[in-house]
């Protein structure tokens, strides 16, 4: 036996027990006649003693350990008179009288500390070194926690796991596929899924009523920092139900992780209209942490000799509390962040609302102190506050101004780690007009259903109809990150082939890639809806480190899709390729 | 609303209450002033009630419903004057005051009742509705079920469920790889995991102590009726761990299974050597549910003068109790049973024990009465029974004697459908001889350990020695049937590299394919062991239903690798080939 205990669990009242434990050793100081170690596992560290007095041989030994060895050690666990009040085990130590090494282990290449001295691609190669990290065990710890609580949420309420196949057909709709040769079927392929979204939907149709999964998906897209080829979903779908009971279903789901996993309790759960989330965010996924919702200006800002204003379709701004303060080098180099290509914006206008009641800005010239006070009442603004105003076509002003709120409210600290703020977002439009390849597109997928009182307008309406209608299509946002999303799905044979010639797909397409769906709906589908959540998104989200999904993820790929470890994707055995009747074509 | 209960959970307490409720027609019956109809959900049936005095309309528009419609319905619950016992809701029926079609049904291609009119593929083009049926519905249930309560106990135990990746490297060793082209990395090809094996023993170098995962893993193999291109597992791993410890835990974890979700408590769960296993049952898979060990026979059987036995290796046979009631016509038929092809038998010597004590044989020639009691001693055999003897070279003969074992055990109806027999088998060699290869293959695979009294001939002994190592490897058995299987893994980078080369791998080879490993190794790897249920497998035989597997899966393959249902494989597009610089090949 390799251990009685492990390294996280001894306490005083252990105190006189003959223990056993094994891990790695994380530390290891000598003094004259002593060795201590910090020997490390998955639960905890324990502090080893050895006394040269005692046993200079077993003493003597502990003192050739390098860091990182494995051992297994036997002794009495002891008070400690030096005690450690920031150890769950700090207040005993063992007195060790045996001692076995089980593995040597060569100096690592990185320290192996919450400090490490490691580079990314680095710590990538030897990502099991990397894992052994305090932060990246308990990151990996809470994901597995909120795995284990969504599932028993789910389960009470009589979901279903239904597991849907790996290796399934392409299409061409939305990102790009994965695909995988086959053997047996020459010049055939099958691809791996995007999502189970068919699937689901054909266990609504034989009858599930209610289903999930955890489920990998994957896409083959140039990656950015927060995407991964492959990627985790909870996959949700129930039948027989309304927009409403969907959003309470999974509003509970939210719930029970916050507050099972953090101990944290929503006092609140909004619901914002997609155009209301537009309008006062200039975004579809609000960041509620803070307020500053823009207010639109074109009443108070037009027709008043200042050019810019006067010839733009709208002004609108925010107004940043307390930032009357920021200084002149400050705010040039908002006006530069603005300007910068990613954001993209000619320039902004600030007004500050000075203590004594006066007004600062940019286009003094424009705008007397009067008008500036009737801005500031707009705003609500206070003495001391600041307002930050852009102006321009109104779906690039509102894209500008989002980004600049969100950098305000970095700068003013307002976007707490420790605060979280959800939020549903509701009634997206079913259709988004591409001008770049002059068609439409679905703005959540093809299957989405628009909202019952729109299905006359959709069935009927012209092309300016189209770009009006509203779905029963809603998102799950929690401090401005897209958490979840899903709708009410089409379930009328009909109106799915009217959804797919809008999206410009030929009568033959859609059978050739959806037949078998609309064939479904032939046979007695029932209404129903879902949604999917993107749970290596969510785990970031709720640990405190959005944008840092790598972190949550045992073996993620780098940002070439490559697994650095394991040296993957490879060249294949020549004869692989013959088998599967492929020739590699390697242009340019 | 679509409905304030489901279809499986009004009785009689809720009489007078009125309830909406939705689903699909299962059946409908008209007589004079009534029509009836049985309204089906995942829950149940409940009967609907029209009638023609109170609503003429209403009963008139539910007699056009066909089957397979989807309605909603609102009435009020009564008691039924024609009770149905077999039917948890049968003391109810509905009284129907309005009802909604919510989506109309074609007439199914086949009857969706258990006993259905369609066929094996017909049933998988239209595998939505076949998974209408109750006994899928049921086993699809059953297979969440399970599921759910292997996580619960895994939980429990501090084991942490970790998502391995699904694009990995191809390794040639073992089954083909499917491949993934990558579009990125041009050339170059991801594989899909056979097994998590390496990352699992990667995640314990990390320390994550108690690993598990529900985990779908693909084989690119010519099919067989209980296979499937991708298949799940339930995968594990712990560390500091003896062979002891994984058994008990896995056997833990059995029995959890049998008793949370079938009520079953095994009063025994054996551990059979691997050698005893193939010496009483010619297989390392015994279906113990009965008994008939094999008795091998050369001390009593040669050297009588009977040359067939006279030249052979081994002469061994089985007691098949009541069985010398067999008619001469059966008996001729149980030899060309073991004649044909599958079995490759050149023969098969039966003696009844008769009721009045005497023998009868097919070898009387060169047996006397005495001779067969001695036969019949051995087998400990009754009168009534019947011996049923083979020969040969051991292995062939132990091979064709535990086919005829198990279909005299379904002949003999021993094999019970409702009997769970339990067993560990232990201690497999860790080397297999290959003649036509000419090479050794790991047994188990490339990372068991041989039994630790077995390193030092390991690594000192010469061919012969090889061949009789003994491992840290076991497998559980249900019923015949391989569940699950496992090893302690090598954690010393030398005596992987020493298996290796045992295996055939050169230098090179190995560093390319498992570098990454043995890398690991040398930075402290703990001692570990593990094990992988085939879930698919655990679910039909749990069922009852071994050698069933597609009906525990929502969407399977058939035997060529297709879906039918969604026609994939399938031709790409052209771009796509492009894109992946790929051409496609198809020779001959």
């Amino acid at each position: 036996m390799y251990r009685t205990h492990n390294c996280g669990e001894l306490r005083l009242e252990n105190a006189g027990k003959e223990v056993t434990l094994s891990g790695w050793v994380q530390k290891k100081r000598d003094f004259g006649g002593m060795t201590f170690i910090d020997l490390r596992d998955r639960y905890g560290i324990t502090q080893l003693v050895f006394n040269m007095d005692d046993n200079a041989n077993l003493c003597e030994n502990a003192r050739k350990l390098g860091r990182e060895f494995v051992i297994t050690a036997k002794g009495k666990v002891r008070e400690r008179s030096n005690k450690n009040p920031n150890m769950p085990t700090g207040n005993v130590e063992i007195e060790i009288t045996s001692m076995n090494v089980l593995n040597k282990s060569e100096t690592p290449p990185f320290t192996i500390e919450e400090e490490t001295d490691g580079g990314e691609d680095l710590r990538m190669a030897y990502r099991y070194l990397d894992l052994r990290r305090d932060s990246l065990q308990k990151n990996i710890i809470f994901r597995s926690n909120l795995a284990i609580e969504a599932r028993k949420y789910l389960a009470e309420l009589d979901f279903i796991e239904v597991e849907t196949p790996c290796l399934i057909k392409s299409t061409p709709e939305g990102a790009r596929d994965f695909v995988v040769p086959s053997r047996m079927n020459k010049g055939q392929f099958y691809a791996l899924p995007q999502s189970p979204q068919t699937f689901k939907q054909l266990l609504m149709v034989a009858g599930f009523d209610k289903y999930f999964q955890i489920v990998k998906c994957f896409r083959d897209e140039d990656l950015r920092a927060d995407r991964q080829p492959e990627f985790t979903q909870i996959d949700c779908e129930m039948s027989f139900v309304t927009q409403e009971q969907i959003l309470n279903t999974f509003e509970g789901l939210t719930k029970h992780l916050f507050k099972t996993v953090l101990n944290i309790e929503f006092q609140d759960f909004p619901r914002m209209f997609y155009d209301d989330a537009m309008r006062l965010y200039g975004n579809d996924k609000p960041d509620l942490r803070f307020g500053m919702e823009f207010v639109e200006m074109n009443d108070v800002a037009k027709d008043k000799g200042f050019v810019v204003f006067d010839k733009t379709e709208l002004v609108v701004g925010v107004c940043a509390p307390g930032a009357a303060s920021f200084t002149r080098k400050e705010l040039d180099k908002l006006v530069k962040w603005v300007q910068r290509p990613q954001i993209g914006a000619k320039g902004l206008v600030y007004v500050k609302c000075n203590e004594d009641g006066s007004f600062k800005s940019t286009v003094d010239k424009f705008f007397d102190q009067d008008m500036l006070k009737a801005w500031a009442e707009k705003f609500d603004a206070k003495p001391g506050d600041l307002l930050l105003v852009m102006a321009g076509e109104t779906d690039k002003a509102r894209k500008q101004l989002s980004e600049l709120r969100l950098h305000m409210g970095d700068l003013l600290g307002l976007r707490k780690k420790e605060d979280f703020k959800p939020l549903w977002v509701i009634d997206f439009p079913l259709l988004e007009w591409d001008e770049e390849s002059n068609r439409f597109h679905a703005m959540h997928h093809p299957f989405t259903s628009p909202k019952k009182e729109e299905i006359g307008r959709m069935l009927n309406g012209d092309h300016e109809t189209m770009k009006s209608l509203k779905a029963d299509a809603y998102d799950l946002v929690i401090n401005g990150n897209e958490i979840g999303g899903g709708s009410i799905r089409i379930h009328d044979r009909e109106l799915q082939s009217k959804n797919f010639d809008l999206l410009g797909f030929t009568k033959e397409e859609a059978q050739a890639q959806f037949g078998f769906l609309m064939g479904a709906f032939e046979y007695g589908a029932p209404p129903h809806g879902g949604i999917a959540f993107g749970f290596d998104r969510l785990c970031s989200v709720m640990a405190g480190e959005e944008g840092r999904i790598r972190d949550f993820i045992a073996f993620p790929k780098n940002n070439q899709g490559r697994d650095i470890m394991i040296d993957a994707p490879s060249p294949i055995d020549p004869d692989q390729l013959v088998e599967l009747s492929l020739d590699l074509n390697i242009r340019g």
